[in-house]
């Protein structure tokens, strides 16, 4: 046995809280090295005599990658307290205990083991209920539909008239998208993602000049209640993007900051080296070495609150019911911690997503984040469609390893996507080959997470990096490829009558042929088994398992 | 190369900010399995062309223990933000480069590197300056000195006149220490730590009555901050010990929870699982399963207020320095964020001290304590000197394990101990063996940390287990041993003359002879060996490089 191999940490992915009473814990080994892994658990305060009271409890293999073995197990703590060892037998029966304090021969005393020593109920990790259920739509408003043309601003374009660039305008706003709710409704979908909506200067509206006003292009307060309103009467949640990090080259205090240098009384809004601003030689921190994205100082208390007023203002305001974050990772956790507090105070179950692109967890412990945005998901299924690099065994690897960086609660939040307005559209990325996009579509909603689906993927609509992906609904039915729709339309009303297709479910992935994506949702209600062929040709696959199940759908394209 | 035994996390002890405007990368791998460690970095936007612009570095290495080589190295980040990869050559001079996304052949791109997005002085670790060339010395305040007969309990019995007992009184009190703060002075120690003060119960006080109170058996809050005046005078700082997991019997709140049941007004500040409350059947959280040590809702705003306000008050009142926080690990995260918050907030470098016995890493991120008690130093120096099962190399490297397991600016601050009064003294667990506790305190008073003496060793009090070890000072210099006294205070001296002995070097340890340990406290400005022999023999031992140094300190008992 590799002794150096054996990983656990009593915290973050190897340790959470799957329940106010109870935790799950995760261990890795060394792939095929373990045959037998036991976690001996009991209450630290639990003796009869000498002798600590504790239970014996096998793990639950809960998947490989390239390296390691992956064990899960959840235990009840009735008094919310454990210590805690494994008991690790080799394939020579060989048997040996890692604690805290490194590996014995016998089970040391219990001040040796691992140790969670309370579970408070602040500290755990629970993302609103609802979410897990959710199947989100992003929409990027300047693009999705024009609903009063008197808002467009100067010089904007007909409606689908030119390819997109980085400064055209379309005229796509907020009564555009309750004009198409009951498109979305009849999709299926039941929350919208809204890439930024208040008052900027560019068409994605990231570069943010007034926080608390609606861009004028896009409507006003009232059309975003309303919007707010018959989404929610349709059972469709909402949420908005706000960019934190840094503020817009328009936003008030810059230019105040720019034109009055050391006399401005916003100097402690940004983080200047020196004064005035030069924004040649760029003296001041900035989003990437962008200078018209001046990095916010979250530090400063009146940045603080005026932040915060503005992330329960929407909320009290408009009734939104969550908050998407750009550039989350950059901005800092006291601030989350704060930002936290304040949006769920004035909701309770309100979603808070943080765009992070790398290992997430010091975000996702409870106290900041309700879910990341699942880049790694997206790149994997890249990966696969599109570079065809990785088999379907390398792929289940990729997330195995991906769900392994998480408590299984996280991933159960995780915000699941497939492209977005920063990624070449999925159709272009495989090429124009619409069954690929079908497959991966199959694979996005029968995954732990909550699925995301691009605006306008569900139509078949292609584009190249931004600004290609950017290109405007076509509405008319004739441009929209339909059988793509009802292949999108199925799969959510599978996963919303199938609970194990959405996150009452484990996945476990099973190889059964190289060419073959195959796992396996499995609750104790009902298991399901998904099923996807890369190769062009029909494959006949028999399992005496699966093969007497009920077939809920199948897709010759896919 | 093994790599699944390659560790590396982009957070805690692995990736730490050493300063402001640096950071040290941590990482572990199989003992013997590289030849050379690199760490290739640079900032994420730094591109020329598609070329990401990085430096290579190679890592220091910085110990080993049973199973791993560790490395660390530090580095500058001018725009505060970092990606970073490995590129580990193996005995052969094969080169594989470790990223958060797994190993390859190449470096990938700079999106599945390792990250830092951005260093946030909120985050940086920095425990107060002044604790790192600080030595403590442990009071037990019932058991210190008598200064004020008037205020003895009743029944109270004269001065070292029995042993002690878990429920007998000699009268020790503040008034007491004021007397011998001139000892203390020639001893040499630079800081106080107080056993509970606050009015209590029993002779211990941990079982608090009055959070608010000076126990009268101790004197008043005038005698304390007497205390603490002619302390600062003689550059000797003060910290209490709060318990604010639970409270005593007494404390008035839960006597009216007791009495008044579902009519109590605080019921919301315990945890009862029914009321009335049944002391039998302990129907309510508490400390183990002690029925007179009621677990405090600390998550209840009233309480929380409440014990923030004791957290303020007597750093405002009486110009306190620091807390000492029994049982730590039990109380919520969020209530220490706050108490940080509060305790800093009036008095920036007061230092905050957790007891946590075991792995403390998600309490040493910044946001909660300066340091924990570091019992594992106290669990090694035991089995080295007492059991004698360990060998210098395995203490070497169990300490080396401890080191690893927290960013450095941790270790700088950690509590080193070698008794409490929590544990037998250490005259008593080397049985009387004088030569012995001398070679311990010289490792105490020469090692990364903060040393704690507890009060009485230096003079070699014993007494087992408490309450033995809880006995009374005796201040006639003939029941003094003044040769321990003299080794004591002069090792103190050397630490204060040599900031390489306290915090301003780094430890490594050297073997030479399985009986001898051998360590060296190296610096930019000076190196120091440290030797100990544990034999009862005279050792010869030549190393060119340490026999050129000038002898500092030596003792042939020792």
């Amino acid at each position: 046995m590799d002794k150096s191999s054996v990983v656990h940490f009593a915290r973050d992915q190897f340790l959470y809280s799957s329940s106010l009473e109870s935790i799950t814990i995760m261990i890795m080994a060394k792939k095929g090295d373990i045959a037998k892994m036991e976690l001996l658990h009991g209450d630290p305060y639990d003796f009869e005599g000498p002798k600590w009271i504790h239970e014996n409890i096998e793990m639950r293999s809960t998947g490989s990658d390239e390296l390691y073995d992956y064990y899960r197990q959840t235990i009840r703590l009735p008094h919310l307290r454990a210590r805690y060892a494994f008991r690790l037998t080799d394939h020579d029966g060989k048997v040996t205990y890692f604690t805290e304090k490194g590996f014995y021969e016998e089970l040391p005393e219990v001040g040796l083991l691992f140790a969670l020593p309370y579970l408070h109920h602040t500290e755990v990790f629970s993302a609103p209920e609802w979410v897990k259920d959710t199947v989100w739509y992003q929409i990027f408003p300047e693009r999705f539909a024009n609903g009063n043309k008197d808002l467009d601003p100067e010089g904007a374009l007909e409606w689908g008239s030119a390819e997109p660039t980085p400064e055209n305008f379309f005229g796509g706003d907020l009564e555009g998208v309750i004009d198409h709710l009951d498109y979305l409704k009849e999709l299926g979908i039941t929350g919208i993602y809204f890439t930024p909506v208040f008052h900027a200067f560019s068409n994605h509206k990231y570069d943010t000049i007034d926080y608390l006003e609606i861009d004028p292009q896009f409507g006003t307060k009232e059309t975003l209640k309303k919007l707010v309103e018959e989404a929610h009467n349709r059972g469709i949640k909402v949420m908005l993007d706000a960019v934190f990090n840094h503020s817009g080259y328009h936003f008030k205090p810059f230019q105040d900051l720019l034109q009055n240098g050391k006399d401005s009384k916003y100097k402690d809004w940004f983080h200047p080296h020196s004064l005035p601003l030069d924004e040649q030689n760029l003296n001041y921190d900035t989003f990437g070495y962008v200078s018209s994205m001046p990095k916010l100082n979250t530090k400063n208390p009146e940045v603080k609150d005026y932040l915060l007023t503005v992330a329960k203002y929407w909320v009290e305001e408009c009734g939104i019911d969550g908050w998407r974050l750009d550039v989350a990772n950059e901005v800092d956790f006291d601030f989350w911690r704060s930002f936290r507090k304040t949006v769920k105070n004035e909701k309770e179950d309100a979603y808070i997503l943080g765009e992070i692109w790398h290992d997430s967890m010091p975000w996702l412990r409870g106290d900041q984040f309700d879910a990341v945005m699942n880049y790694p998901f997206l790149t994997a299924i890249l990966e696969m469609f599109r570079e065809e690099t990785l088999e379907p065994s390398r792929f289940a690897e990729k997330m195995t390893k991906v769900y392994h960086m998480y408590p299984h609660t996280v991933n159960k939040a995780a915000f699941n996507l497939v492209g977005s307005h920063d990624t070449p559209r999925i159709l272009t990325e495989c090429q124009g080959d619409i069954a690929k996009v079908k497959q991966i579509y199959t694979i996005l909603l029968t995954f732990t997470g909550t699925p995301c689906i691009y605006y306008g993927d569900e139509i078949a609509l292609d584009g190249d990096q931004d600004p290609g992906c950017r290109k405007c609904m076509p509405w008319n039915e004739e441009e929209q490829n339909r059988d793509m729709f009802a292949h999108v339309q199925r799969l959510i009303a599978l996963r919303k009558d199938n609970p194990v297709l959405a996150n009452e479910g484990d996945l476990l992935f099973v190889h059964i042929d190289p060419e073959v994506v195959m796992y396996k949702r499995e609750s104790d209600e009902a298991d399901a088994y998904i099923l996807i062929n890369l190769s062009d040709n029909e494959k006949e696959l028999s399992s005496e398992e699966w093969q007497a199940s009920e077939l809920l759908y199948a897709d010759s394209e896919t």
